[in-house]
């Protein structure tokens, strides 16, 4: 059957960040710890670099949820931000569903704490107002992976694309002349063992 | 093409707690028996809490299979109760079939054990029969994870939709207006690390 | 969209049983060795046990791939029985096809060794023959579980429903009043966990 | 060489909790949620049951770290209770290390959170003191296994013997007949499938 | 250091076989259950072929912890047999300390479930009684690996000896000129591979 | 639904190997680098033994990418090489499209490194060009399972299917009977067990 | 037998990094790479913070073993730097023996790469000349984890203390009083959950 | 306590590789199978490479056992090799530890199959025999990790150091200087990683 290959367009991308709010970031267990955040904050600065349109968004920042990581409210300082008063699922706040659509674009892309809420509901719901849904998977944590494979499955089977962050990246680069620093300090920032190949080469060279 | 997002309704869910009998339980070795426990209950809380029409059935309960476990009795004393005399597919057996009908609900939430058979099976059948159907997953148990991971393959391909039960209570629940303090307490009642959030944040509140 | 329930029909199946030889056997390690004999051998007396047609087949058995397991040659003494001179798939071997066609069923279930290839590669062309296809996942085994995922994933892309020997005896057996004592007798026999139900509440009724 | 086989005695031991707080606990990895809240709710049942001297203690409950766990709270309401001011290692406090000697035991049960600090300081200076001490390993909790291997070696180096809160209550009770009541509650409460055992064996006998 | 080999002479052991109990069995989850039970069988055959002094033990066989196994009760039929009537460390039990005495042998090879409690209390009885102990570490379960490490550790400190069936075999037979069909038949019986081995072989010679 | 069985035709493929660098290859982590690098060398085999026109292609060779490794330059010396300038999508660079459609075939075999980026990138947009396209899991690495999990899910959905190397092997071959001896080579030289059977048996006869 | 706690002591420790280069790095396997530079990076803020002497040495850093990594040169500016020209033993390089014994300390932390050559090869010869050795065993990584635990049992079976950096920091700072703000910070720079619950704790402050 | 450090020395060493042979081969799953062979000829790479002394020896050759792997012989063509005609202890076989003795070394290296049979008897022999015995961990291979485990635990009670090949390598070789290429080449042939460092470094001074 025919197919056609849905491919992320920096200019047609907006990115929903949901609920990386420091009480639920304490549940992800499908991740270790230094590997989600730094995740989390590769995709943040994927955002910035390709200026992507950002929309932050919290459930109960005041209760046990906690609130939203500093890094990323410092990250995004002009960033649409949604503190939504009771609602689960972001889609079912009027302001974030009319922050997005104010972005103009068709594809989102979405990370957030936990996959199986926070990330799958709006998920689904952007599914059927007609957007091209992307989850980062590595940058959306939950309970535990057993949890995380439901969740993947349910999303899948309604078209949503699983993605990580370095593939997010790359999708939207397309060509390392774009600008070759600028991306290289993404990769050199976020994957340590690519940091390496970097300083091998660069002592090599000063050899 | 075109999604539509079966979303539960609390209105229009019935659930069916299939097989949780004592012997049964002895063959789960995909969850641990502790998670495992706190996950059935957790289902059970949620349905009490939206006061869903809730169905037992058992299968065999005088012989090996052992009686349905008593916690799961006492959570549900008006719940229909089908002690099936043979029927390994719970759909095979007409009263089970017509208490589902009676509850008048589209929509139906499955967890029991073991997966690949007390679930997937009247999963299927019920699929057949034009209901949307949503498997707990982590309040389904069997022998092992790759006889979980054939029958998930198996139920999806049907299209079942593989949820856990705290997806299943955010998506009923909706919003924590709707009452914070009873959703709460089924969260931090089943989610040990909630609790701990709940009780550093009052700790700090008094202080 | 509707979904019709494809349901294992005693009276409809044929089973598959493809090169379970000795040299193979050695190669598989997605499963643990008694695991896995285990499984096999548990899938041959639910074969004899609902008297399903029965297919053994093996590939150059003169060479490194061994012998037909005696376990299997024992159990089945009637079945037929083609050693393939060369073909990999073995639907490509038309005395093959020919003895499945003369089952007169249209349930092909089938289980082998590897997965991969000499399982993955008459499933698929069985389907395309348009027959019904049920793999026995634990009755079929290949290198490791990455092998097995992708091989999963391509059966299950093409319809193939993945099965385990304990659904497909459920789901064959329909009714445990068809006969108590045979079907307890292949659980007790395979399910050492099972087994034990039975001694302990055997002993709880002698005292 | 010669060998001792040190023994608990009911009439010998004192248990340490230490640093059982909401916050640290959310560091704990090493275990499942829920499976950590039943051992260290086991433990405490055990502490009660055998009516053994019992210290609690904590370090900054007003900071991140989080109050004591309200159940522990609840279950030893006339223990004696050190919120440490700031001395990391309990030993290093001098009230607590009179709160155990004032107990005049010589073994020591101790169990905390996290394992490699809260836990193993205070087993290798109760260890040079010349107390006999026994670690509850599944009562205690870090960051990852692979922290917990480190923390184990360090502590069996030293001499400090691992146990878990189920091989505690046997070597404590040694007879069954002791109570036979009082220690099935125990088990029954804290192994889900000790529990399935007696209702599978209480229903037979009712048939 | 100075070391001198403890080995296992089929002349100086006796073999001991501790709550291998249906109930109990059903609690063991650190190996699948058809390993565990191949494991436990293989364990008996070898007593048997070496025709070791074999005592066998039970704690409660009237409540939940269920009767021994019927296999282990038929394959040593004249063996000591010891119906404890409350005592969870076998060696408390006056009668059973005397079985063991009975046999005038100083190597102990121990198994039991579970490892943390009936098999490592006898087994640190039994070192501080001078004798040589070896556990049967796969013919011994617990309730997860985590218990298990910590009860080795233990075991292992106190000078005990951890082995394997096969490990234990080998050492026993010493020559397979011993007795070459017999010993061959023990690994061909519970070492699925090793059959495998011998069928690919035989089938070559018959070519 | 209908079925039609896309099956690899050695008339008909093209083999693509993507982006085998040495730096990228250290980033590698979803498969052992014995294993790996094992898998790499059998599909070159394969692709050499078949006489399929095979295209390499590397990005950024100049940069911490490093250089193609040279034992896939040394086993194609005459193929197709398109050192990328900067597209990360191998599809994107025009010279390698043309590469592919100058080969005539319309199924693609991809491998590369990593996964997620220069494998699924150019799969997906082969997909939607309208070729049959099987990608080769173990000869394709990428980061950890997790990325790998979400690739394969985005790939299928796209409906390329995954294979491994030895399903790839076989359904290339169909029949021992073409080459006996060069196809039991190529699993002699990657299967280190098949090596073994091979070596058994050559030894049996030999007797 | 007595029993001598060795414990750390902020004034009689040196702190040894060895090997930490970027080719080097690329073969750790036994830690995800976030995590391992997470680790590595926590040990050098510790040793900054007790302003502990550290020596820093390499090995071929011109060769495939590449560079130190810049951050560990950054940090220790003044630190004593030893760019071996060929042992691959850092303790037969007389020149770090030299500054180790300058520094006047006996008690050695240890880190590096890779575990079993690189550190353990130093441990042993350190524990040789009479030092209290202690490896940090997060901050030390090696091929994968099978090596690791051979060089754990290695090094343990030499009286070398296993630890992990947080009991490193822990058992230098000994009391939280003697500073709060800094130790905290090393905590929630490097523990992504501490700083979590500081933040939440914060914000609940602030309501 | 004092503790001196036994060393590997070029020049006191034997090898002693045991029951290599092509069916027991086939019962190794601790080990993938591409890891596991190039860890064994890693070792016989070593062995050549400082040109030790080597013994041979196998089990059984002409039953199922199978012959000594090919590249073992071919390796050392010269090595005494003792085909044991039943002994499965290698050390019973009066030649073997003739052979051994003959080369007048004090300190065995231990590589063989299965790790708690063909390596441990042996090791534990030659430990009470006076030498120093220096297990290569992961040149030998068994069942599975939990026998692995106990395999280790009994050798390491005894004091047999447990190593892998790459450290043998590294405490053998001592400086690189003293054979720069030849060191590096058994590195670059067995690790594929190191090999991608040279290829990088390599071609970046190429540019």
């Amino acid at each position: 059957m025919a197919y056609s290959y849905q491919r992320l367009d920096k200019n047609d991308v907006a990115v929903l960040m949901i609920d990386h709010q420091a009480g639920l970031l304490s549940l992800v267990r499908d991740f270790g710890p230094d590997e989600f955040k730094n995740n989390v904050m590769a995709l943040a600065d994927i955002a910035e670099f390709f200026d992507l349109p950002t929309i932050l968004t919290t459930s109960f920042e005041d209760g046990p949820n906690g609130p939203l990581v500093p890094e990323l409210k410092a990250k995004f300082p002009g960033a649409a931000y949604i503190a939504r008063p009771g609602q689960i699922n972001a889609w079912d706040n009027e302001e974030f569903v009319q922050a997005v659509k104010d972005t103009g674009k068709k594809q989102l892309l979405i990370a957030g704490v936990v996959t199986d809420v926070c990330v799958a509901f709006p998920a689904l719901a952007a599914r059927e107002a007609g957007y091209e849904v992307f989850v980062v998977t590595d940058a959306s944590g939950t309970f535990n992976t057993t949890v995380r494979d439901a969740a993947w499955s349910r999303m899948s089977q309604a078209g949503v694309q699983l993605m990580n962050w370095f593939s997010v990246a790359g999708e939207l680069h397309r060509d390392w002349r774009n600008d070759i620093e600028g991306f290289g300090g993404i990769l050199a920032n976020h994957l340590p063992h690519y940091s390496n190949l970097i300083q091998s080469r660069d002592a090599t060279l000063k050899n």
